[in-house]
């Protein structure tokens, strides 16, 4: 078992008392900076270099009442590569919830069979209600329109690891958000976590009426961060560090009449080539519609090693194992006993992987 | 391996010679009480204070037909426990069947590939023919109008761990069983189990039609326990050791024009506050329908130590466990090699729970 | 880790220079020979008496976008029985490529979570393009109309067993392939794994319009094998060691009218007791269609041991493992530290199994 002190961290972060990840506004600065530095710790696990067994015996309940590939197996691999088992539900159809039973039950009786929850569900707010059901850790998978912290947590850890590689400062830099501001949640709760670093320019690229909402703006600017507004990316984008983009979250509206980005929105390799700095990142929380018209972030951009796509999704390994570690109590035990991995591996991921893939 | 003495359960539960559970038919009073003390030693892994790998290496395959989750990932979580690994199937979209496969060939092939098989379907009857088809064990998972023979167990577990805590003997209780009687499969297999004991007063309180099956009320005659029928919860429940509360199975009948429950039949404060004995226990199989006009058992009961709804899922761990345990003859086993769990779990798994919770 | 020599397989049957399965096409008479005899090593492992925990800690991802059942499960569960994990996906619906995400993004996203992907998918070459985009393993389930190469080398697994077991030798062999050879990938691949041998007699048996393409027959009388074309089977098969039937793929098709075989292509105990060898052997790839009128191989052949349908299905576990050791290099360690199951199984899997089955 661990000391009283390497507790503290799940403590600091704590949802009402409970190790509970249900939005990021339970990090400030130092604890932000502490678990992703734990995730930093990760790596040669999450990069399957070796392999610990530490959550052997664990049960993760993997509930997904939304449509998601990415997130649910994200979550489920990063378990497993903790040593623990993973518990899937998928949907509404096969559910308790599908003959009424209330969020309440439904949490309360998972929580006699599993170690913790990660929950995404379509209605926001409904992650904290599972949560308030239950002691065991909660982790919200995204909750509508809500938040999705664990996004927001590897693409700042995405921007911290890609600034070391390239030798800047996270503080001062140049950050751009281009696309749907308004409903994005990943936007939303990035923001907030960048908000708790130093003098950053935000640069809001929007299209029409999907801007950043005005309580986002007010508590940058409260925060003494740079804000900025842009009609269209061409105009805005030459001084950013980091690009971040988006896709029309059509399903969390209704009114909008929008259906994908005006073509001046995309961002492709044209418009990077011609205005972007050399050492910029960009990135995008995935998926991104390759279906014509959606204009959505380009292919073409597939082989610039600036587009930091896939090391942000590889990030969710890491940091994924990092909040889980932290709510269960593990982030000392994880180091002890491990032992490399039997079997062999890329040396990179991917073909179109840059050369510094891989390298941490 | 086990000594021939040791599977002497598996033998004499067995099915047809096999390691199957089809119904709680199988049990005598001697077989389910043993059953269930290895179910008690099962506890401490259950509650994830202790780790056990003896199934390390098993696969269970979790045929999954009809809509459930609870079901699926008890038995899951409790092949997790015993250090195995889990395969699930859910619907028959995704299956074999939806091309014509039989269920002889279904087992068969499945059988091939895993330990053990869960299966839940909706037709009475077809959780025997897929045991009729493989050697290997087979529990049922519920079989449509049919049986749920873990879900008795573990109600029955239930009973015997709470009357412990109250020091109450089970022979000669008060067991008040209210709801849909008619269709309610866990009723019908749990009143099976009952009549096991001895000299109990079986309070059977259904609306209109939903009668318990006359079989079954001459079953509990013959083996010399008392049965009384009764209109409405108010006048039965004053004198009750047990409340067990079903909800109506609407997807079991078509004929019935029954939508939901008559007010006075919900199990609410109210009524149990006025009529209930203080040391009484209130039980329902779950999933409880929270709606508006669903009259099922009542939310303003959760922080009466008096409802054990969630003691009793929680107890399908433990129960499942040594299901699973017998059939695959690792009985003794399971209890040399125990480690501490490395993770930490809550004192109390829920919020509401009651201050004995989690004490074994 | 292993010597660069042991990793001489991988080598030779790789896909572009990558450790990828997508085509039969990618084996030589060596090559799969090789394959075959490690899958007879892993016979121990799948049958259930010895445990490996060589990958544990690997993960597989199971992407299923079309129905199955069999498959998914077989893969999973061989994945298991060398100590991983398994994170499985199915349909569209869930999946973020009802998003617009493009086959390139998928697989590179799943390819940073986990260790080795196999990827069913309704589009023929879709497999080739999740694989193009990835250097991690990926093993082809099967892509549509494509190839499904794993069930090919399980078939040709099951006639070379077999036929050890009657000590027959396979070059020289009389092959008769009953059905739709048309539309039936399997019978496609498994052709041209057949063709690798020498001097065998292929009796080709096809309703109307289903026949063998014409660059398949020309293959195997380029390799100097013998054809002959058959309208019916009872002219076709006294002779044949091996009868190798299929269903119709009504799935695959539109054009074609015909919607089950004629009754005289049904293959039936009647049929083979008058006219096939005592020593011939009875395949099929399943699901076999039990409904009325499908006319697809009969289920009163069950007791007859020439049925050699779960033969082969068991199969699938050793060759699969096989598969996954070759392509993530842990052939040799597989075999090293190998413990005793620690619970029974059954001496026969089905109770129609045949006498001689289990021994190896």
């Amino acid at each position: 078992m661990q000391s009283a002190a390497s507790h503290d961290l799940a403590q600091r972060i704590s949802y009402h008392g409970k190790p509970q990840l249900i939005s990021v506004d339970q990090f400030d600065r130092g604890s932000v900076d502490e678990l992703l530095q734990l995730a930093t710790r990760m790596e040669p696990i999450a990069q399957r270099r070796q392999v610990t067994r530490v959550l052997e015996g664990a049960v993760l309940g993997n509930l997904f009442f939304e449509a998601s590939t990415r997130t649910r197996v994200s979550f489920g691999a990063a378990f497993c590569r903790l040593g623990g088992a993973v518990c899937d539900t998928t949907g509404f159809t096969f559910s308790s919830m599908a003959k009424g039973e209330s969020i309440y039950d439904t949490s309360r009786v998972m929580s006699g069979y599993v170690d913790a929850l990660v929950i995404r569900h379509p209605e926001k707010g409904s992650v904290a209600e599972f949560a308030q059901a239950t002691n065991i850790p909660v982790i919200n998978g995204g909750d509508g329109p809500g938040e999705h912290p664990s996004q927001a947590l590897l693409d700042l850890y995405t921007i911290q690891k890609e600034f070391s590689r390239l030798c800047k400062p996270l503080d001062g830099a140049d950050i751009a958000i281009v696309g749907d501001l308004k409903y994005g949640r990943t936007v939303h709760s990035l923001v907030k976590l960048l908000s708790l670093y130093r003098k950053l320019h935000f640069r809001l690229i929007a299209p029409g009426s999907l801007e950043l909402p005005l309580e986002l703006v007010e508590l940058l600017r409260e925060r003494e961060h740079e804000v900025t507004l842009w009609q269209s990316p061409a105009e805005a984008l030459q001084q950013a560090d980091v690009i971040y983009t988006t896709r029309i979250q059509k399903e969390r509206f209704v009114d909008e009449k929008m259906e994908a980005y005006p073509q001046e929105f995309q961002i492709n390799a044209a418009l990077v080539n011609s205005v972007c700095k050399k050492d910029c990142i960009i990135m995008h929380p995935l998926p991104r519609d390759a279906r014509a018209g959606a204009n959505d972030l380009a292919t073409d951009l597939n082989h610039d090693p600036r587009l930091a796509i896939f090391r942000q999704t590889d990030n969710g390994i890491p940091v994924r194992m990092a909040i889980f570690a932290v709510l269960l109590g593990v982030e000392q035990l994880v180091f002890r006993d491990l032992k490399p991995a039997s079997w062999r591996g890329p040396e990179r991921v991917g073909p179109d992987d840059a050369a510094f893939y891989g390298i941490s």
